[in-house]
């Protein structure tokens, strides 16, 4: 219970921002599947930080080691668990003494779940850090979906009040895909990038930080995947999405605004194309009953702004038991949503192998 | 995996529209809880149809039949099995051959994950009607959350375009709470109840149908509750309601527009409340890092039109392979977000339940 | 967690001795699959009480009723749960008061556990009688391994002192699992028969009680089942084995004897038989490292005799917090080993789907 | 699924013999404990090979390090990652050709149910190295369960035919299991420690192992932990135990002796000592109904003799599909029953910690 995940292909993420390493187990996987490690590693310099003025400039080196389950990058079959050390570790004894939790945070019901014992330097096991190994085990499930025909593209649907080009939820190209995969700020029209960059360095002029939305879309997945009810491939997909830290919201197709449509609107008609069965539209984001119908599986999810934002801020102070105010030092990303990207990819390759 | 949820308490639905019985195990429930089974009922009847014009005329005698792990209305520690007898089902064989899927419906996609063996019948094992066992269990789980303090209650935020009130998310009362957990129509604000039946009966008028939202808060609860990454408290409660039928879309305190937000005000700000930590507005919808603050757990959730209407439309003949039209007869709900609404309190309760 | 098993093929058991009825919810079985109702209700009829001496007199209608899942004996896919109602239960309030547990039983145990609220009559969920619903479940998930080629017997090899011939390990015919699967008495060297009924007999003379063993094969298990360490054959198989009640110990292949053996001799050696591989002997029990070889899996029980003896025996009462004495009355199996037999192939069964 | 256990606190083991590393990530410790890491290590230095002529002389440097979960020696709450750098690994390609599969190994049914990918080097993740991490796992989780005052005690109940005393099943001394703890040929009469030497010593001399078993016992344990069914007490261990390569047998109390007795023999009388409940004799083990009764917990456990001889042997070459002999070179554990003691001590305190 906790970091992990999955029932097929069990993911066991474990690490903390300033501990010795950070690394994931994953159980389960298929042996024999030749792995792409620089593909891997493109996708996790696709969340890296340090790239540009939209994330933060603390570099890190976030080579993973894998300690086992690989032999010549083919899979054995075995537990494959790669490590990444934090290099930058200061040792010494350390006063792990929470006083102001920062607002927005994780740093007050952290410190009240565990009695005061978690680790709180940098987040701890909260920290945005951990989902580098996320990003590794997503890459590996993910060239396993390959192998079935099934690609994963996410992209920043907005960030603020400015807003990409949605997916075409019945047609998404190859090329499209490809695009987006290799791209560290994946937007379908590239036109709106300097309005989202303007968004966000405005933000950071101003010392604060801003939202947005992702939305992913799954290719050339099958009809009949999924379970009904609580192993429907929303839920799983939903239970997936919520383990990346600042996520608060999910919608399926057309989702929210589902609830504003007639049933004439929303039901998708079905309708041969060639010997196979398609929907004229993809309201329902290719997903009935919990199970896929062969249309793409499309979802957007809500990115919360980053907390930290070095403005002053009000809170208490925990020793003292009184309310004063904050302000967090050191540089933060204003916006992590293009960095969250390529990890709503992987948490959703990781959700999607577990289904098959 | 499929119809089994929980951990801790593992519920397991089961039964199909038209078979001989529909129901529920229960699964590691605390032994000497005394149950108060006329609450029970209560809540069973909120989700029963046939009381109005939203919902379907066809009566249903739902009087759960409790088999085992309840001796003198007490919990023996034991599986508690419930079931609710099919009465009104038609004898003699049946021609389980499914040609025309209806669209918005499961009986495409269940059709090619069975091999077209499941029972299509009414929906069959995907049909609204399994929702009954899940208000039983649900209530049971609720009366054990009440003796911790902790309860929940939703209403209809949205059907269609008439909205509801939302919920204080700082401060909601107990006799709000009372007021919603005992409704049939459960709105905040009752004067918009006109409005919203108006939208109904003009779907049901057209041969058509209409969606809406509901929203769903949990009062009392402790700081300190859910795990860090896949079993925060937003994935575990998502995954429970994702559950229900008809769901495409969920979002924890202000969700969406989170991503329109700066930090500086999403951020939700720390004070003391005499000696309890409390925040002053709650955007994050009582969780932080995706373990509960100690303010209420409020979320919000989009329930599709219901894609049974009897207008004419576009599907598949499976059979001869062509496209072809289908009129859908029998009646239907023209708006399930009513009787939806004991549901989702239901998988809320069953989620934090096994969250505790 | 507790009366629930399977990841693949979930198993929910419920009921108690004297409630309203007892069952099984049975979900994630395959779609298609044809049931042989008669053979279910014969293997039912092979644990069921009362057919001779051995066995206790009462009278049970064990004739399961499907409520779900299966469609003109066909699985649907959907959860099957099949309920046993027990019909001659006693209405009217029950005093649920436990005063001197019974040596052997889980009286003492589950009171403790349970803080008294467990339903104690005919020792509630812990009653032999709730093997009836394990040995349906067991019958379908032996079905389904039958279509792969996969059979499952087992015969008493021992009671008391006097034993049955084991099976040939590396050679077991499809004859004999025939003749045992339809045994109500299962016996590889019939001879022993008359000796084995004159211990029980001599046990119920003496108002005593008597134990044994089960030995248990699977035939035609293809090599490369299972999983390393944690999931191995034998764990798997093991965890399934001690879910029935008297079951204290379990030993593959030579089990024990190979703690007094030598490397030379234990190991089996490889060889080809045509284009197979398979070993000379089979001292392994079918399993190395966790996972199937390709010959038979075979494992021995051993059943604790029944602890419902009518003799005088020392116990505490716990009203009064003083030693005491206890007389048992009614009629008792003083031998389960005959009945266990079917469930010991039941729980076989359900643990080897799992590993498929 | 595979290398992963437990619900509550989740061990996932990875790692090969001649990969980069082993270790194990524990999921779901409780935050606030201070761990004592030399007693940690003294476990580990039990179980490392090396110390005498029973074992290998092959020197391991088995110092794990903590990557996660763990700061100032305290459990943070976060997942625990520990890992074991196998230092001597040589680096270059490798050609994982498996040819003649050893019998009593893993060789084969890995190869089959891997397809050939896995890594074959020295038994791979099969390997004995791999319980090095569940010993460090079991040395955390059985401090925590010293925190309730439950010890766990094992010993070396025979080695071939050379039987060392049993467990006084109702009285085991604080004062032995502190002596049985800290060695390493734990025995409690250890006058048979130079038989048993010499047994092995003859294998040695012969080119051939030996089996052996161990016994194990759990005190201060109180009454009523454990499911029903399949959480039982002995399920629950038994799938931990057969997670420990080379084990082949397990029986609770008197287990296989249990079927020769009468059930008035068997039955183990109650009687009040003080206030407390206990049993006369604890031929149940200490456990009744899958429940502790609050008596030691004790069973005992067959270890097959080491696979790894030098004599040649009979196998098949996979590659020429052909009968062939093979002769094992390099040293190997005689007997590797003295080293499985704190193995087996290890997998029972993680088995206990999943039922608290």
């Amino acid at each position: 219970m906790s970091s992990t995940y999955g029932e097929k292909i069990k993911i066991s993420v474990f690490g903390e921002s300033h501990g010795n390493g950070i690394g994931v187990v994953i159980d389960g996987l298929p042996s024999g599947v030749k792995i792409d490690m620089d593909s891997v590693l493109l996708q996790m310099a696709r969340r890296a930080p340090g790239k540009d003025k939209t994330a933060t400039p603390r570099k890190e080196s976030d080579i993973p080691k894998v300690l086992s389950g690989m032999l010549n990058d083919t899979l054995t079959g075995a537990p494959l668990c790669a490590v990444i050390e934090n290099t930058n570790t200061r040792s010494g004894d350390y006063s792990n003494l929470l006083t102001c939790p920062r607002p927005g945070h994780s740093d007050y019901t952290a410190f009240v779940k565990y009695n005061g014992a978690n680790d709180i330097r940098g987040g701890g096991h909260f920290s945005g850090r951990i989902t580098a190994p996320i990003v590794f085990a997503g890459s590996i499930c993910r060239q396993i979906l390959e192998k079935e025909g099934i690609k994963i593209a996410a992209h920043i649907s907005s960030i603020g009040p400015v807003k990409d080009k949605l997916f075409d939820p019945v047609k998404i190209d190859d090329t499209l895909v490809a695009k987006l995969n290799s791209s560290s700020f994946a937007l379908i029209d590239n036109s709106v990038e300097g309005k989202m960059r303007e968004v966000v360095e405005s933000a950071r002029m101003n010392r604060d930080s801003v939202g947005g939305t992702i939305e992913c879309a799954v290719t050339g997945i099958k009809a009949g995947i999924g379970e009904p009810m609580f192993d429907g491939v929303e839920g799983v997909i939903a239970k997936a999405v919520f383990g990346v830290p600042a996520i608060k919201a999910i919608e399926f197709g057309k989702g929210f605004e589902l609830s504003e449509m007639l049933g004439s609107q929303s039901n998708d008609p079905f309708e041969y194309d060639g010997d196979r069965v398609v929907t004229k539209t993809n309201n329902c984001g290719g997903i009935l009953g919990g199970i896929t119908n062969g249309m793409p599986v499309i979802f957007r999810t809500a990115v919360k702004p980053t907390p930290s934002i070095s403005q002053k801020q009000m809170t208490v102070d925990l020793q003292k038991k009184e309310n004063t105010e904050i302000e967090i030092h050191g540089r933060h990303d204003p916006c992590i949503v293009p960095r969250a990207v390529p990890v709503i990819e992987a948490v959703t390759a990781i959700a999607i192998v577990n289904l098959m």
